[in-house]
């Protein structure tokens, strides 16, 4: 840090000088990532001191190396590559790193990876689009549950209506298991996959609830608590909604796609429609919930407008999620398993939301 | 990418198997940063390959080494600190890296610090305390200037009312040269800051809009244009606010500062108040703008509430803070000028800023 003040000067100098054509929206002086026509990415890292340079990226199949230049800078074009956002990181030598010069981050727990946004030549239902949008809100509210002061994101449509005249139905939307709050909205763009679908008449305008659903020691017990304890009664009482099972819903991708799960399946008098996506269900929690379960399985279905599991064939729990479908078929109720391509990638999540979104509150 | 699946099995069991009683509130199993009861600090990070490891952060004079276990974790203990908000990153080998255990992220277009807190035992006007919290908003909106559609970010404060019986004042607040729309939330944490001024009486409340300031190729110009054609008019069209100059402020820090001076000087019939911290003003557009300047210094003083100058004596900016403040009373302005001790920090942001937050909006 002693050098903090050289740096500073250096980096503002060279801010204000770069020739104006060569100047992005957003970055410094070294590029990346670059995504050109085509779609093919040049990524680019400063590490003089390195010996090899490796990109890590989730639409490759192994890390590709990168080349050096004489100025210590490393760089590799790759591509062209499938529209989409993906996750993306370098090794230096034996540590990972996420991409300095790109201020998109993978919101996590652990090491957070730069995210490159792959526009293509048409839009994607992610995108920024030219439509009217919603916010994104970020709340703290009291968790009685858990004893203190947390985070939520709240959606409020494009045009929301404050004033309770409007009243709206809401998804409560939970991350993985290493994710954060942030991470529906910083990676799932679920904000935009929302306001383009509403645009397109496609959904009808909702809020989106995505609260922070790593909680310990107990994520299912607990969070289940939470969610109906604490986060709808916040919700409720902040927010025009109507306060029945027939307008909230609930989603969520691995261990929040399993917490989908023990959430709507033991509160079906709450909540009308489930969505889970490749669902982890191999916890201790899981099994007592839903080992020896002997539902009421006419009543449930009765109850429930949408039961959805959803998995990619590549999907390391596609196996699981079959199981859990067939487990679910035995105990006699209804639900779609929406099969498609894919890993357990975020890539796919944004997939699963945008067809949710359009099944959900429609009855 | 190919041993992912293996990993996120590896990761799941982990994070389900670990004992209640060391986990946080959040992290995987590696915990750092970890702050003790005396303000003492322990850093953690896995890296088996490495020769050796530093921790790097802003409350230390120079990098500290860190000392490996068996399992491949590099570990230092430092402190007390001063308890206060501190970004901090690693070297391992010759490579700088994030904290992969932490969620704190310092919102940056380049290299992205860890950010870790010590509360100590008093809460501080930046802590998270027992007081009714506003909200942060992302909002988007069109630039006509720029010709796309940006983020920015808005304060709301607690008990907000969004009917338009209540009027709110609004300050702009403007980020430093490599950071973006989330730094004065995410590292400087105006949100708690005025919730507590708030709830303490020492602010009334108000609407702070973040936006993102780093326009090319011209950040003064164009910058100051946007914010007088497209932020203020989105603003207001979208807020209940008082569309006058005694209800709006704008404030900055380093870039921030500089572009606060231009926006603000150069615009006394739409601001009353002016709070410049650690400006940065070595630009040619400042330049251009300020050097020749021949102010009209009775019709600004008689439209400015307050206009103040920060800078901590510490900082690389302090000359030039000093010459600036000698131009401004050579011209014949009155301002108030701050020096504090401390350096270009965001610990003095916070600071900055919560003596501004007390003094706007009381005219």
């Amino acid at each position: 840090m002693k050098h903090l003040s050289y740096l500073l000067v250096l980096t503002l100098t060279m801010l204000f000088s770069r020739p104006a054509d060569s100047q992005p929206p957003r970055g410094p002086w070294i590029i990346s990532p670059q995504v050109h026509q085509g779609d093919s990415i040049t990524f680019r890292v400063s590490a003089r001191e390195a010996q090899q340079v490796f990109l890590d990226a989730q639409f490759l199949k192994e890390k590709t190396p990168m080349v050096k230049d004489q100025n210590g800078i490393w760089t590799v074009t790759v591509g062209p590559v499938k529209p989409d956002i993906y996750p993306y990181s370098f090794w230096i030598d034996n540590t990972q790193i996420a991409d300095p010069a790109n201020t998109l981050i993978f919101a996590n727990e652990r090491f957070k990876h730069s995210l490159v946004d792959v526009h293509g030549d048409t839009p994607l239902i992610h995108s920024l689009q030219d439509v009217p949008h919603g916010k994104i809100s970020y709340c703290y509210y009291n968790s009685g549950t858990l004893g203190r002061t947390r985070t939520l994101l709240v959606y409020t449509p494009p045009d929301f209506d404050p004033t309770g005249k409007t009243k709206y139905p809401v998804l409560y939307l939970i991350h993985g298991g290493s994710d954060t709050e942030e991470t529906w909205t910083k990676v799932g763009r679920a904000n935009l996959i929302a306001d383009n679908l509403i645009a397109q008449g496609k959904a009808v305008p909702m809020i989106i609830v995505m609260p922070y659903g790593n909680v310990r020691p107990s994520p299912m017990e607990d969070f289940t608590k939470e969610v109906v304890n604490d986060i709808i009664p916040f919700i409720e009482n902040n927010y025009p909604v109507t306060p029945d099972s027939r307008h909230r819903a609930v989603a969520g991708f691995s261990v929040g796609g399993g917490q989908t799960l023990n959430i709507g399946l033991t509160n079906t008098d709450k909540f009308a429609y489930i969505c889970s996506y490749a669902p982890y269900t191999a916890t201790e929690e899981f099994k007592k919930n839903f080992s020896n379960w002997n539902p009421d399985a006419g009543l449930i279905n009765s109850r429930l407008n949408l039961f959805t599991l959803s998995v990619g064939t590549e999907d390391f729990l596609f196996e699981s999620v079959k199981q859990n479908a067939a487990m679910f078929k035995d105990k006699g109720l209804d639900f779609q398993l929406d099969i498609v391509d894919g890993g357990h990638t975020w890539m796919n999540c944004k997939q699963y939301l945008a067809k949710t979104l359009q099944q959900i509150f429609r009855d």
